[in-house]
């Protein structure tokens, strides 16, 4: 880790810049994919399987028997911490279905909205050496909370055809029966399309690597809205003298282990703290089965040392990051003074692993510098807001008069119209 | 107009097409235009001005003294106006600012949420024969609400470098400063990647011609995020047999009149009123000076005739029309049944034009059927929401050991090491 030592605000800017992702070249490689997929379907589908994969699924869909099987082969231990993880998911998740009250702008004009579910969505969790069904978790349950009514998953099968259990288990456990097996640039064109065996959606949901990302992107310009758009995950510490050094040491690499790419960041307004835990890192990494990745990483990252606190909530800010964690005296106090970041975790033990399994919150967040314009993941990810409005007679009289005017300031006279035969016909009666 | 009478289901979704959007020649000289400003900045913008306005803005930032003359400029009825429907919009807006509860996931893990405004917003007001003062209240009104602090307004100058006095009036009624006389493609480069003179911001918002909408799409690839896609504006009315034919055949044509390629259907449980309909929009149309331009629109236009109400909301739920007027008997009834539509008018007076300037909702809208995955503009849209956790002793006693097993499950074995070595110092402690 290099510790940069109280660097001056202008070369801030600097030091939040991300790594470019490159993509240009990748994109008329996957626009192939998705033409294809629009036009030969399921055929063509099975053309990616075998070329990419190896092997062609007999049939895309995960069978009943499939998925309610997969319970046997998960230790009775892993599906109680599933269990947990998904009540407090789905208890934060239900929390953000509030209803909004009828707001009467003037006498006689109600105005209101409400959230209605985005009826067909799609969920993308990658295959791959770790199964991720924490992110089934993630997307699945706030899709069922918000009422979609199809929720496909599409995630890829092992060389064997066999999609992992533990994603099958928690799809089954928090009721998606709609499991397909495949994965890459070719299931998000399948998802955004529709074929034979998988129907269309109108939104997608999910991590990727780079070729799923691209794929995500390209039919977003579609018309298919997508989560968000995608980045190397990461998380910055802040830590002043009171942190426990190994509790910080742990959490810079828990984000160091997701690959090299993984941003990690460490400030403090404290130069001992940043020693002790430089010695942290190296003695918990040393025992780890991932060491040599997590060294890479952890080469990359930075330890910055600022005057104050105050002044790494600045930073912070202005890096944006993805993950916040708090590991000061009284990190409520810094909580305040965030404006940009994906997800804040106050406190000695509010792990990022904590929130990234169990808190309850979502652990699909903007990273890249894009917790400045996006929010993360929730239940209204999965809805739409519709506004109402209900224009009474004595609305019409009273507000009408000021629509005529602004309709006609913009020269559009069929809208003047609307209103004054309306007007006329009140009067007229 | 044409008029069909009871479809099939089957071909319902046929009918549910909008005409397809050409784009793909637009995009590599789209592309060229941002590069140049990308690198040129405001050297690149005076360029494009010369070469498609045919003037360039001795500067482009409007000064305070054009801003406070405006008001002079303008009528006092129609400042009235502009004033009536900012209060009902400002009513409307400053609403979905709504706090949310910490939510107890479990005993010592507390969650919660808080909405923080996106810091940089851009704002495109398009020139034209007339000025679209109204989206200016549309989107200036809740950027306010939100707090964001940059809060840029882009909108081409006449020839003689003037921006229309009713833009300016409007922009400083409502408190936005940073007006910049500039249009197309170039002014959306110049906000999303920032020039000697104009800012760089996070989001962009506003419509468009066919160029600044391929702007706005590309910069959003590079993670620039926008309100919407955009489309051609559209209107679904519903009307049943007490409907008024006068009043329906004027909103149909006050969609109409904004351009051939607006989009306008009529459904209806109820023969008699499609024929009145048809001789009230004739007669309508005669007085108007846009005449041939609504004519044309019509010409392109639908009535559909099904069996019943329930028929015609299952219809509109699948064509998700931007703006759906619901003129029936008790049009509750039908406004229980919507699913995906972008603003809803219920009863016989709430006509369009009263959402489009002053009832409080916002006319920046979903259309060519996005309205089954994106929402209006709102308050939201200026903002994103940041979630928050903390994590107690006791709730890392609680909650930590089902971390530790899914983490293990995930072979994220730095993740659960983050929780293994808190659990151990309160053990030990």
């Amino acid at each position: 880790m290099k510790t940069i030592l109280y660097p001056a605000r202008e070369n801030w800017e600097e030091l939040c810049e991300r790594p470019g992702i490159k993509k240009a070249y990748l994109e008329s490689a996957i626009r192939d994919i998705l033409y294809r997929v629009s036009k030969e379907k399921d055929e063509a589908l099975r053309y990616y399987c075998e070329k990419f994969d190896g092997y062609v699924p007999g049939s895309f869909k995960v069978t009943e028997k499939e998925l309610t099987e997969a319970e046997k082969k998960i230790p009775v231990e892993l599906r109680d911490a599933i269990k947990t993880a998904a009540d407090n998911i789905r208890k934060f998740h239900s929390s953000q279905l509030a209803e909004e009250p009828v707001i009467e702008t003037m006498k006689g004009v109600r105005c209101w909205r409400k959230s209605k579910p985005v009826e067909k969505v799609g969920l993308y969790i990658p295959g791959g050496s770790a199964p991720l069904f924490s992110t089934l978790l993630m997307l699945g349950i706030p899709a069922k909370i918000a009422g979609c009514k199809t929720i496909s998953v599409c995630t890829p099968a092992g060389r064997d055809g066999n999609v992992n259990p533990i994603i099958l288990y928690t799809a089954n456990y928090i009721g998606l029966k709609d499991v397909y097996r495949i994965g890459g640039p070719q299931a998000i064109g399948a998802m955004a399309y529709g074929t034979e065996s998988i129907p269309r959606v109108y939104k997608i949901f999910g991590p990727g690597n780079q070729y799923v990302t691209m794929a995500k992107q390209l039919v977003q310009q579609e018309g298919i809205a997508i989560d968000m758009p995608a980045g190397p995950s990461e998380v910055l510490v802040v830590a002043d003298k009171n942190a426990n050094a190994s509790f910080v040491a742990s959490d810079l690499i828990s984000q160091a282990e997701h690959g090299p790419d993984s941003q990690v960041l460490l400030l403090t307004d404290n130069k001992s703290i940043a020693e002790r835990v430089i010695k942290e890192v190296e003695k918990q990494t040393a025992v780890l089965p991932r060491k040599e990745l997590v060294e890479k990483s952890i080469s990359n990252s930075s330890i910055i040392i600022l005057r104050s606190l105050d002044e790494c909530m600045d930073f912070s800010n202005m890096y944006a990051p993805e993950h916040l964690v708090l590991n000061t005296a009284k990190p409520e106090t810094e909580a305040r003074k965030v404006v940009n970041a994906g997800s804040v975790f106050l406190g000695p033990f509010s792990c990022e692993s904590m929130g990234d399994y169990a808190s309850g919150t979502n652990h699909t967040l903007p990273t890249n510098s894009f917790a400045r314009n996006y929010s993360g993941v929730s239940t209204e990810s999965f809805m739409k807001k519709i506004t109402f409005q209900e224009v009474s007679e004595e609305g019409i009289r009273l507000l009408g008069p000021a629509v005529e005017l602004m309709a006609e300031a913009e020269m559009l006279l069929g809208h003047r119209n609307a209103v004054s035969l309306r007007l006329k016909k009140l009067s007229d009666d």
